[in-house]
């Protein structure tokens, strides 16, 4: 059983952070084979439970519905067989990832005969901050588990019976292998003064991280004591340049727009070269979207070409809509595109369709992202994709992991030096 | 010329980071020949001004007289001619390293024809805090333009003289090549609060790098909202295992606790196992650290076979000399070694002594530390004895960079993708 819900938060949160350690210590010493049984045994007990998943699941829908929630944010909340299935066929998936464990980043024998070699190895213990869908209970147990490290889980309070229910799966999974059950623990209260003090747990936490709004993120960042990766906004750009291909900008511009609206790396923003613009490319885009039910907010510029455009205020720069909407814009030049975006971006994702050599290197150079993408969709910038296996987000930060986060991205080094009696001089 | 010493801190501090941001961005696509250059004009300027040098270093000796430094800390503050001299020629050694930026980390193509490359690039504007002697200006400095990095200096109040004479030079020679001289800037105050509110500049700094006492780190962390990689205390081990060879276990003891007692990678604590110990080893050791004056602090079991030795208390174990004073104590299994190194250690760096395979395996993987190493003497865990070349410290954190930092553990990586029209499904 988890630690039971709390009277003394901090004593609960010390409980947690103690536990937390001491799985992680255990876990790092265990093979790649151990943590793959334990996956596999997770994926089973997911299977096996799937009702019961789904009636503790119908509890917080009920909850839900009584406090208001949207039609959008139940749905993402509900579990119904096919879902809970997918839960199970991505731990599976992570269990037949290859093991970044024990891995030699870097090895050379130094002129005294020292062998030197960077070895990864787990963080130790990670606490996941997340406001979405359940199945990230299971996804980031899983990828915690593949990466050698104990996880302690803070799930949004609108699904906590749904994140128990998965959690005690994932439990009873390691159990089953002899594995510490601790190496995956949920916060089992919503009071928000655990997360803070969970925040301040240096020397038994070693990461934090936060996926969620800006309010959730912002109050992590401002709390910590402990290192933090964001996992920040998507305000992603297509900037279509001078020397674009007509075609290729317009099935881009469409693709990174609608192809998904609702997550992070869709499109919020559309530059074009004043060239782009004038020569009727601008206009073509925009009647696209627009037949795409596409709500356009446009600079003057652009409601020359597409008077339809409601005007875009300066917020509009700056907004990650994750829906239907668009804010579109016409620049001078490639330098004004790549300032634009340096400035009201979120340094996630940004895209260039040109077909110009220097333009696409200019635009790859000059802009600070973590993703920059040429004559492709902003859609691509995903761990699937890229082909790392499932990810557990992508990071908005420029530390330690940037982009889209692999279970790899959830390790460190050790540096391993073996001598046969070297002394210093 | 730098920004005067303010009247308004938070004004002066949002200066500095607006400039340090620009001048970042800007350095961010320079050629690796032009950051050359300018470490070549540095190094010029360091020795064309070294009379200057001294001058402003007399000052700051002056003063630390009046205010009664120990002769300890005067000789770290003081520069002749062959310090000034071995300043300038640590940044001509830093200018001939290969340069990180650009190098393509990772590349691949994907089923679609994406061509996707991690790439290495500055991480942007780096906050640099130290307390110990003035070279770390020139040296900071140099791995920071070296890696394309822009950086607020803020060092000790003592050597504020002397720091700033020799960021002159570093900001001439950056002149002298038409680079921003606000790439180097030193923060011009020696209030706290100047610290406090650079700590706090999310979007503008983007990484803290406190180097100093524990106050000056767990104060730093306290404060930071952007990213902190600490540099702390080196409690390094030596673990004598029973099947160690005598000689080399001798050699490794003595030259980790005395080839050079004030330095980080120095050892603080030796431990034996209890058969090494009543085999006569530990007395050997004992006799010979306290022929070179070194006050030896031991458990019970220690001083059974050194009686000489005094009684060690709790706070030995974990303490940090960098002095000749050593605590040595008696385990009973490798298994209780590591848990003591785990337990007491600062996850610097940690050596093992011992002939047998599996013994230096378990502990390899036993010992969270940045650095463990097998039959060599701690005294090994540098930058430049691992080939790294100039290092900016050691980290003892996990995140980002683990142990001796390089030049290339200042940049982070962009995800370039490069298509030819895809778009997602």
């Amino acid at each position: 059983m988890m630690p039971e819900a709390p009277e003394d938060i901090n004593a609960y949160c010390h409980q947690l952070a103690d536990r937390a350690k001491a799985a992680g210590r255990s876990l790092a010493v265990t093979s790649g084979h151990k943590r793959t049984a334990a996956l596999q045994a997770v994926a089973r007990a997911i299977t096996e439970r799937a009702e019961n998943i789904q009636q503790e699941n119908a509890l917080d829908l009920e909850a839900g519905e009584q406090a208001g929630l949207s039609a959008a944010l139940l749905d993402r909340l509900k579990l119904d067989t096919k879902r809970i299935e997918a839960m199970a066929q991505s731990v599976r998936q992570i269990a037949a990832q290859p093991d970044p464990i024990g891995q030699v980043i870097d090895g050379y024998v130094r002129p005294n005969g020292l062998r030197i070699e960077k070895q990864r190895v787990p963080i130790g213990a990670v606490l996941i901050i997340f406001e979405s869908r359940p199945n990230v209970t299971s996804d980031a147990a899983a990828l915690c588990i593949k990466s050698g490290n104990a996880v302690i889980l803070r799930g949004g309070k609108e699904a906590i019976h749904s994140n128990t229910a998965i959690a005690a799966c994932v439990r009873d999974g390691l159990e089953q292998v002899s594995l510490d059950p601790d190496t995956v623990q949920l916060v089992q209260t919503t009071d928000r003064e655990a997360v803070s003090q969970l925040l301040k747990m240096e020397g038994k936490i070693d990461l934090a991280i936060p996926r969620g709004g800006e309010s959730l993120i912002r109050a992590v960042v401002e709390q910590a004591h402990i290192p933090v990766i964001k996992h920040y906004t998507g305000n992603c750009h297509v900037y279509v340049d001078a020397a674009a291909d007509d075609k290729m900008a317009l099935d881009i511009c469409i693709n990174a727009k609608t192809q998904r609206p609702g997550v992070c790396n869709a499109a919020e923003t559309i530059l074009f070269h004043k060239d782009a613009a004038q020569r009727g490319l601008l206009k073509r885009v925009c009647e696209a979207l627009a037949a795409q039910q596409v709500e356009i907010r446009g600079d003057e510029r652009t409601r020359e070409q597409f008077p339809a455009a409601k005007p875009a205020t300066q917020e509009d720069w700056g907004a990650e809509y994750l829906d239907k909407i668009v804010a579109i814009g016409v620049v001078d030049s490639l330098d004004k595109a790549v300032e634009h975006i340096n400035r009201y971006g979120s340094k996630h994702t940004d895209a260039i369709v040109t077909t110009r050599v220097d333009a696409a290197e200019r635009f790859v150079e000059g802009i600070d992202s973590a993703n920059v993408m040429v004559n492709c969709s902003t859609r691509f910038s995903d761990g699937g994709q890229y082909g790392l296996g499932a990810e557990i987000g992508i990071s908005t930060d420029k530390l330690h992991a940037r982009g889209p986060m692999g279970a790899a991205d959830l390790t460190t080094y050790k540096w391993v030096v073996r001598g046969s009696g070297q002394i210093r001089q």
